[in-house]
């Protein structure tokens, strides 16, 4: 079968390299289901949730946020988190990802097979505040009991660390500041760390400052660059934090999601936005761009019933050719 | 004054520069009442659009785009290209252009006080036989009696070339072919060339080797990029292409346009999202982001009457602070 990798490359062949290395494979995490979906007004029934995470695992991403288990009242979103887990299909070569962001939420977590568990914590003192009633420091006393379980139960836990490339209250995020939390996590044995631009204030020059600084000081972690688009440069500061070096992406099916600050406002990148960027760059991803799109254009823009960011949307992939039309001969001409 | 450039250095103060260079200065051209206003299908009255024209002149922006001078049976939407000349009043510094197809619009453009004509070829000869029913040698035979009234006025003469980086109907252009029409524009005396991504084809490493490619071979011409957003990848082309050296940069407020093999998909750059990345980056265009955001969220909307692709419809500049909420005593806590 030919993929969309494999048209790119026809496509793209001969083009030169751009003038900064990148890597030569992506991993990316599909994070629609639970950072998409979390923040969908309308009710997505929980058949409709399992049977996104199924075509979405089918689609060769190797891995899926499936959704969080935080508390039912705060987000009545993903109250049906526990179903969801207990209705998909697990695909091999997947890996299925929840959030936990509590001890609550880490014992119900671990009722279901999640192999990984995504912590959740803010890097900024203002933003821990807004969303857990505490600074950093205390926010991250209170993720330790759930490190301590995930590590016994041999859980992939990865780290989060909101408000990591710009805080709506603080500002520019220090280098510093960031470091110092993700020192936190590692002392802890949190290998894997998640850098998020909550909400999309960075530019690629801060991304690959940020990227290529964490990457030199904690040469053993692995990070994920979580990236929104609300001011319309999330690809670009994917593209800069993969000249860091960074080979790990969160990224949303049809660019759902969105900014808790800016209500309306342009979300995650899309996963099909990076993934033909991606082909057209020869990084592999894994990810059939075509299933991906069916999927977003189908199952997905029916379950949310309203336009998707997603370009895709309303494009095709830039190696579909259309016919020409054909030279008319002119009267008189 | 404090500009939105001021803000946008306080913000992002001692952040390390990408990995590559880009320019100090960028100069962007406001196509939005040509390119954008030319696809929208509701009629914006003469008076709109003029106003709108000088109100965009005040933002600081160096070059605007007026009208086109195409047959107003081909193009209704601009049929008032003579009055909207009449009535906008010039500022200083700003450079007014207009686009000249052929050599009947020529001469409507002679009788109006416009500094700049811009010429249509395509670089491919199946988007040129779709566009003008004829190739693209054909084509510019057509415009070489165009080229010399213009020198013969004085003219600054652009010479535009669509489908320069990807053509629907052929694929990915050759820079042999881009730059063979390059050499025709040349050769008859013009040295401002636009190398336009038409249908939105492109990918950064594709506008990295055509641009540096073209400054190489051509280091006497002054080259323009014109992208489009059709695919996600307008403002990650526009910054591989200033990594390439291009400091001329036509983008559209509000991000109006679009693409005429892909009804309804997201059109050209967005003037706005452009200038905030520049803002960041520190590189000058003159142009007040506060300003351009008032025009565009008002009377840019409210003369097309839809929603704008602009991620700054809903979102604020990155260096805008919101006032963080304080910590709740919780009872018992």
């Amino acid at each position: 079968m030919t993929t969309s990798f494999d048209r790119a490359r026809a496509y793209a062949a001969g083009t030169a390299p751009l003038p900064f290395p990148i890597p030569e494979q992506v991993t990316i995490q599909e994070v629609g289901p639970r950072d998409g979906f979390q923040l969908e007004p309308g009710v997505i029934s929980t058949p409709d949730k399992i049977a996104i995470i199924d075509a979405l695992s089918a689609t060769g991403v190797p891995r899926v946020q499936v959704t969080s288990f935080v508390r039912p009242d705060a987000v009545p979103q993903l109250s049906d988190a526990a179903e969801v887990m207990a209705g998909y299909t697990p695909a091999s070569g997947v890996e299925y990802s929840v959030l936990v962001p509590n001890l609550k939420g880490a014992e119900r977590a671990l009722e279901t097979s999640a192999d990984c568990w995504e912590l959740m914590l803010s890097s900024t003192d203002a933003h821990s505040i807004a969303n857990a009633n505490r600074p950093t420091a205390e926010a991250f006393e209170r993720l330790r009991p759930v490190i301590e379980l995930g590590l016994a139960q041999g859980k992939h836990l990865v780290g989060g660390m909101a408000t990591s490339l710009g805080c709506p209250f603080e500002g520019r995020t220090p280098f510093e500041r960031v470091a110092w939390v993700v020192g936190l996590y590692a002392e802890a044995g949190v290998s894997h760390v998640t850098v998020a631009d909550t909400a999309g204030l960075a530019d690629p020059a801060h991304v690959y400052e940020i990227s290529a600084k964490l990457r030199q000081e904690y040469p053993d972690l692995r990070f994920t660059l979580h990236l929104h688009n609300t001011r319309g440069l999330g690809i670009a500061n994917a593209l800069a934090g993969m000249a860091a070096g960074i080979t790990d992406f969160d990224t949303s099916v049809g660019g759902l999601g969105g900014c808790p600050y800016a209500p309306g406002a342009t979300g995650n990148i899309a996963t099909e936005e990076l993934v033909h960027l991606l082909d057209l760059l020869g990084v592999h991803t894994g990810v059939d761009l075509d299933a991906l799109t069916t999927i977003a254009r189908g199952p997905v823009a029916t379950a949310v019933r309203h336009k998707l960011e997603s370009s895709f949307e309303k494009a095709d992939p830039s190696w579909v050719l259309h016919t020409p039309p054909q030279r008319q001969e002119l009267a008189g001409a």
